[in-house]
């Protein structure tokens, strides 16, 4: 396994310094036939985008995706997806000072560490500007699960502690998500939060914040027991995106605290409506609710797939920190530069990418599930 | 990637239903040249074993690992290593009954419209009975991280709620992990969380946890961006184990509530002591604190790694419990035979067996790091 | 990839020494439903054994493979199967005084290089006894071809330049193939290579020769370019197998010899008789004659899949030669003990299993080919 | 395993069709540290361009590859090199008459069974077109094995049945290779290849051959027994180009009609000259012949590395042949557009390129082989 490249048969290797030519992945194994245009990766791609003057950095980003291969006459060949995104606008000499000091809370030193030197500029191949490569790959495997029903939706559900409703919840307003700056799922929440994104702007420090993750149509069987489980997978998928700090599936953390009584969830006979093929002999089912989260010994249930993921506030403050530089002195550091305050909104395409890629993978494993 | 085979130099592949004939594992690519021998895989499966009269099944087992190969005068050839352990005792008649009842909160429905049928026995592939190979493999992997001075150790940090002290916390008590059997860092606790065990066990309930885990000793510079970070493929190693539902590293969850001048390691000069070869021109470091767990960019810093995981409550109660069978009619169940009540004591060596076989495999990845 | 493994899907691992404990397999990847049972792994055992007075060893081999797990009431589960066969009577004395001598055209010496040390008891992991667990796999392999009606037969061409008929030739007998020791398809011929065989024993030589394998009722489109064409992944497969030393695949090496005009595979309307569904608008095809051995830019045509293999005589012959010992000193080594003089007929099934094992996970990964 | 997608340390990705916007290749596993240029990949892919008027098309290809990740201040980073090269010049219109015919000899059927479809452009990924991106990750793979003093050079030996001679023939002339179009050691030889060569394109004809490679300077002791065998990926790898239909190491199928007493190497005491690290206690040691080309039981021996491949016709001929149309009706062809007459020269450079892929991943797989 190389560290770039993720996935069995949905395969994909993502590339690129935020400072480099470019960033992007090629998709090797997705399915040929499948109808794919430049703009369904756009269409991600834009959501990853900066805001304008929510949460995040406020740079222009302009990222026109390039498909250098894999789709012919706007269906995918079954070969090798390339597709690049150009870096623009990098305006290096914003970094030029950092060159030889290393940032706390980056990979600067332990990149060091492990190659013997970097790339600098902005974080290099650690920067998240190297989920974009993921966005797009992302993108691809969405219009794959599209066709089986299978949808995505992530969002922000509390920065800096403060909470927004939960799915389920009367006050959860799904379509407030994409509408506001932070993709919170209420709108009064989300004013609350961005007061205090503004006084951790005026600061120059950040704040963290927790995602929750749905999907919604997914069949039951997906997870190859027991070391690829959906969850285990997706756990290595998402935090394996920079600063996420941990996950937990269905009841989580609280599940720690929990009875066996209060925790399992009921079986029930099933509706009969999923669009899978289900083996003989085997009744549909469904659960009086969703403590598990959707996965059980790490095969779908079929009911919603749900995670919530913990990310911390981003390193690049402006405030003066200690460190050392490359000779091992003592020294104070300001990161300098446009930085988003909070990474939550742009982490949601993120978080829905790397999920569609665990999806996809699993939804063409599982043709291999029986004779 | 086969759902029952992990890591890509340190190759590990598990196999054995729990009530078949064996369970067991093949390493594939642990170096020629190793001092192992079956004791040192026997001390591991004790620890696996139940208690004698924990919070832990009463069931007797005599987990006598053989090694069918790999292993020659004491040394390991660099031929795949076979480890099996016989299954004793298994009480079919115990699990006749469930064989057309789909139990909550196991993966009997979800794997039965997976495979079209399941060995019935016990959970199959997917019983507690399955680490056992973990273990076993994990046990080759300590031996194997030992020679570099790295240290992994578990413990039960809560259960249902009653929380030990903390690593750090002055009443944290290194010696009582193993003295008692829930593994807790903390005698007082332990009897507290032992008469919630007992009245639980006599309610025919079970209890969560969480865990904690605590790597010393390991390396600066482990951890190969983007997708196979340190802490994605803990947290994919972690999260296969069966009844895991969350992982946090470092400040974890809480980083999702803090400033990054909260947050943040501020970085000092280093002590200098690494036993390992650092590259030129990089100095040594260390971190005021260690919120990130010893990991940033997903690569290891050289702090100790620090992560707590989440365990749900064990689903096999005897209270009834409504379900189906699989004519897909409603019925009530009550899941007999000699169930543990919380997993956490014996999930500690499992734990630190996929930790293990992470760290192996990344140890052995790094000596590409540079040319 | 460790070295031990092989397949994507359905990924087998090999394990075990000559002279350890025993030798075997875990299959991770076959599907669920599959009928199984453990004379299937016996029957191709057998053919791997030594006849009776013809080229091979003449030791008692009695090859009793046990399925430790992934079988439940005669059908896989889609668990990792795992099959062991124990060594018996390896009267290991007959290896020792070969303990510190290099035997040439073996790799004892490389792997020392390699590894540091070997175990240096009749070959160890480099032994043909390792390839009674690919036999093992391959057996259910083949159970799972044969549901599709894909059927696998090898046998010697060729021995010490002695050659038997092609198929194709009138002379050509499909049936005497395996009633004769040498798996020669033409009982003239293979008595005439007895003779050459009793020749060489009595010398205390060996002898090299020809293997070909055809495959019918493979479907066309089966082969996923660019490196893991059908034809690269059966090279791979085959070469792997100790003594062989090269493959051609329909004309060949003679492939090189011709024009275009001559090489070309007309192409003709197809009888339609195919057993796979086709895609839509894509007409059935047949081919005038198959130079192209069944593969065309690393797809299967449906035509039948043919290939040759070269084996080199078996190096352990009781002739001098000229070596070195374990300190470099020059020496005179004569290698004794029961070995077989020609390896062609107990690498048939071999051969067999190798390509059956790259055949199950090829109709497995086909199963992505399309959305 | 995703078919475009090859090694596991050192692991490459290749990309592209031959009329689509670009071809190329990602590494995504090659150590920091390493100096490389621009320039290390063109003189590859110059190697690969059409030469002025020997045996191959006269399509005028200008090959400029971009680095687009992975390179920073002339040194490689350790993260995915990401190399593009830009299709010119395609002609399209020459292609657009065989879109609903088939092809004889290339995979233009068995894609369209396999995909449902395929860029029908000039054989799109099926082209040799698509070495390119394989030409310019060897260039890399090159770069790195340099380091170690490891040469890789290949050659016509052999086209339509006229050989040149081997290596080591007083004959062979070493300087000669690179000095006529067709890539022949021999002046004479590649005068007499060049009139076969002149009449087969005059009659609209193709023509197969051979090509010798031999790796200098390979350190006793890579390859991983059993199936990553230096040989059997090696065979992996050569099979995978296009046109390639045999391989064989040292003597080869020759080596199937020897006896043992003929065919085994003698081993001697070695030169002691070895740049690489030996294991402690074990000698030094060379071979008196090297009939085994470098390699036995899998494991490099030291000795030059030897193989011969077998290059099949082009089959793009403009000489009548019988086909089928997309409905299945019987139809003539006669492949219009400038095709090369003999793939050999423009494959040494892939040949090449293949074998240090595979070099460069073994190098990097023997960091893990000992404790």
């Amino acid at each position: 396994m190389a560290g770039n490249t993720f996935g069995t048969i949905f395969c994909v290797s993502t590339f690129g310094e935020s400072h480099g030519e470019a960033v992007g992945c090629i998709i090797d194994g997705c399915p040929a036939g499948l109808l794919l245009s430049v703009n369904d990766i756009c269409v991600e791609l834009d959501r990853r985008k900066p805001g304008g003057g929510g949460a995040s950095t406020t740079r222009q980003e302009a990222d026109k995706p390039e498909i250098l291969s894999g789709v012919f006459e706007g269906k995918t060949l079954g070969t090798p997806i390339t597709i690049v995104v150009r870096n623009q606008n990098q305006r290096s000499g914003d970094y030029s000072e950092i060159k030889n000091l290393y940032r706390p809370g980056h990979a600067d030193w332990p990149w060091d560490v492990k190659s013997g030197f970097r790339d600098y500029r902005g974080g290099g191949r650690s920067s998240a500007r190297e989920t974009a490569g993921r966005v797009a790959a992302g993108a691809v495997a969405k219009v794959f699960l599209k066709t089986f029903g299978i949808r995505i939706h992530a969002w922000t559900q509390a920065v800096a502690g403060i909470e927004a409703p939960e799915w389920g919840d009367a006050s959860f307003d799904f379509d407030e998500i994409e509408k506001n700056s932070l993709r919170v799922p209420h709108k009064e929440t989300a004013e609350n939060i961005m007061i205090k994104v503004d006084e951790a702007r005026k600061q120059g420090d950040s704040l963290g914040g927790i995602l929750s993750c749905r999907v919604e149509g997914l069949p039951p069987g997906l997870g190859m027991p027991v070391f690829a489980k959906l969850d285990a997978l997706l756990a290595g998928a998402i935090l394996s995106i920079g600063a996420c700090k941990g996950i937990e599936f269905g009841a989580g953390f609280d599940a720690g605290k929990m009875s066996g009584s209060r925790n399992n969830d009921a079986i029930l006979p099933g509706a009969g409506s999923s669009r899978w093929e289900m083996p003989e002999n085997v009744p549909d089912a469904s659960f009086q609710k969703n403590d598990a989260g959707g996965v059980l010994g790490g095969i779908s249930t079929g009911a919603p797939l749900e995670f919530r993921a913990a990310f911390k506030p981003i390193p690049s403050i402006s405030m003066p920190q200690n460190t050392i530089n490359k000779q091992g002195d003592v020294r104070i550091i300001e990161v300098k530069g446009r930085h988003d305050v909070c990474v939550c909104p742009r982490a949601v395409p993120v978080v829905e990418a790397m999920t569609a890629l665990v999806l996809a993978d699993l939804v063409l494993l599982s043709r291999g599930d029986r004779v």
